[in-house]
C-alpha cells in the first residue's frame, strides 16, 4: 500500500524484523560493522593473566573498551601495548589506520612534561580537540587523518568510559548512520551534597538503591585513591553534573544514568 | 582488600570487566546460555521468501521471537512449524523439552472452537496459566513440564511481544539469576485520549516524536484492520494502561516505553 516499513539508519529491532518478515522479506542490506583498532600506549602495562611485576599494573581499559564497541556493533581489533615513545606510538596508530575505520589510542594523553599521544599522532593527521571541559576525562580528545578519526582517551578505566560515551559514541552514530538507544535514567533523592568546579561538565559515580521506604536513593560514591575498582562495581549510576552548576545540594531530586539495575536497600 | 568486585547474578558489564581485569582476571565463570526452542503452529504460515500461496501468510513471529530471545542471551532453537493438530503439537512440544530448557510455543491458543496449544501441551505438563488479564495477549499462558516452561503466546506478532514481555523474560531472570536493565522510558504529554477496559492491563502502540516546540509528545496509534506492520514500524514506543484505570485523557502527562529513538518533528 505504499507505506514505509524501514527508514535508512534506523537500527533494526525484532518488530522490524516481524514487519519485514511478513511482507516475505528473508534477507535486509545493512551496514558494516565498523571496524575500530584499540592501542594501548604505556610501559607499566601487563596483560591480565600475566605476572605483575612491581611497578606495573594490569591493563584493564583495552578489554572494557572492546566489550563497549562490541556492545555498540562494532568490531574491536587489537593493535597490542606500546610503550612511551612517540615513534613507536606513531607507527603503529599509522598501522591500526591502515587495517580500520578507527583508531583509538588509550593512556600517554598527559604523561608529566609531555603529551606522548597527541604529540604521535600530531605527525599522522590533524588534532581536532585535545582538552575536554569535562571531569573525570580532561586530557581526552580526537584527530583525523585520511577522513578517519583517532581517538585519545584516558589511559584510566573511569576516564576512558567518559569519553567513549562523550567522543566515540557520537562517532560510531554518524559511521553507522543511526541513533542508539539512550541509556536507561531513573530519578531520585541525593543523600549527600556534590560539588562541582563551574565551566566543567561533571560525572559523578553513584550507588542507585532503594531506601527503606522504597524511595530511589542515589548515594554519590567518595572516590579515594586510584578509586577505580569500588566504583565500577559498588557504583551503578552515572550524575552528570552541568556545565552552568557548581554542585547539587544534598535532597535534590536528580535524574542519573542507570548503568546496571537497582540496589534493593542495603545490596552492594 | 576483601572488597567484594562481582556478585553472583549479576549481569557482566563492560566496568565490570575492567575492574575484574585490573585485579588480573583473564577469565570468568559464567551461567550457560538458556536454550529456548521456538514452534511455530498454524497450517496457514508460510516462511518469508518462500511463494506465498492464496489463504497463507508469512510467518513472521518467529524471527520477532528469535531476536527477542538472542537480545536477552537465550539460545533459540528452531522447533520448526506444525499444522492445526493436537497430537502433532503435542509431540513436537515433547522434542522440543527434550534438547531445550524451555519452548515458546506461538499461535492457536484460541483458534475458534478448540484452544489447540493449551490442548497439546496439557497432555505433557500441568497448564500454570492460560488467559492473562492483558491487551492485546488474553489467550496467553504458560505451562509446566518436568521443571521447564512451556510459553503459549499468542501468533499475532505484537500479542506475542507483549507475552515476551509478561511471561518469558521474568523467566529467563529465573533461568539466568539476574536481572535485566530496565528499558528506557520517556515522559511526554497524551495528542488523544485513550480508552481502556477497567480490569485489563492495556498496551497502547504509540508514536513518540518531538513537537514544534521541542515538547515530547506521545501519540497513541489507531489500529486499523490487521493493524501490525503500521503499528511495528510506525510506532516507537508502547504506553501501558494499568488495570485499575479506565483510559487517560487527552494532554495527560505520561510514561511510555521507549522501543526506539523518539523521532523528531514530522518524520514517521
Amino acid at each position: 500500500s505504499g507505506e514505509i516499513v524501514l527508514r535508512r539508519g534506523w537500527l533494526i529491532k525484532p518488530w522490524h524484523i516481524a514487519a519485514l518478515a511478513s511482507l516475505g522479506f528473508r534477507s535486509l542490506r545493512v551496514v558494516r560493522r565498523p571496524r575500530v583498532a584499540i592501542l594501548s600506549s604505556g610501559g607499566e602495562l601487563v596483560e591480565p593473566g600475566e605476572r605483575l611485576a612491581p611497578g606495573k599494573v594490569y591493563n584493564c581499559t583495552k578489554p572494557m573498551i572492546w566489550a563497549m564497541l562490541a556492545s555498540y556493533g562494532a568490531e574491536p581489533i587489537d593493535l597490542g601495548t606500546v610503550p612511551d615513545d612517540v615513534d613507536i606510538i606513531s607507527e603503529r596508530v599509522s598501522d591500526g589506520l591502515a587495517i580500520s575505520d578507527a583508531v583509538i589510542v588509550t593512556g600517554g594523553t598527559s604523561v608529566g612534561e609531555r603529551d606522548l599521544v597527541p604529540e604521535a599522532v600530531s605527525r599522522i593527521g590533524e588534532i581536532v580537540v585535545h582538552g575536554l571541559a569535562i571531569r573525570p576525562g580532561k586530557p581526552m580528545g580526537f584527530a583525523m587523518a585520511s577522513g578517519k578519526p583517532i581517538f585519545m582517551l584516558s589511559g584510566l578505566p573511569v576516564a576512558a568510559l567518559i569519553g567513549f560515551q562523550e567522543l566515540v559514541i557520537p562517532a560510531l552514530e554518524h559511521m553507522l548512520g543511526c541513533k542508539f538507544d539512550p541509556p536507561p535514567r531513573i530519578s531520585g533523592r541525593l543523600t549527600r551534597r556534590v560539588a562541582s568546579p563551574p565551566g566543567i561538565r561533571t560525572y559523578i559515580r553513584v550507588r542507585v538503591f532503594k531506601g527503606a521506604d522504597g524511595e530511589v536513593l542515589i548515594e554519590p560514591l567518595r572516590v579515594t585513591g586510584s578509586g577505580i575498582l569500588s566504583t565500577l562495581t559498588r557504583g551503578n549510576g552515572l550524575l552528570i553534573i552541568p556545565e552552568e552548576l557548581e554542585g547539587l545540594d544534598e535532597g535534590s531530586e536528580v535524574e542519573v544514568i542507570l548503568l546496571s539495575p537497582i540496589f534493593e536497600g542495603d545490596e552492594t
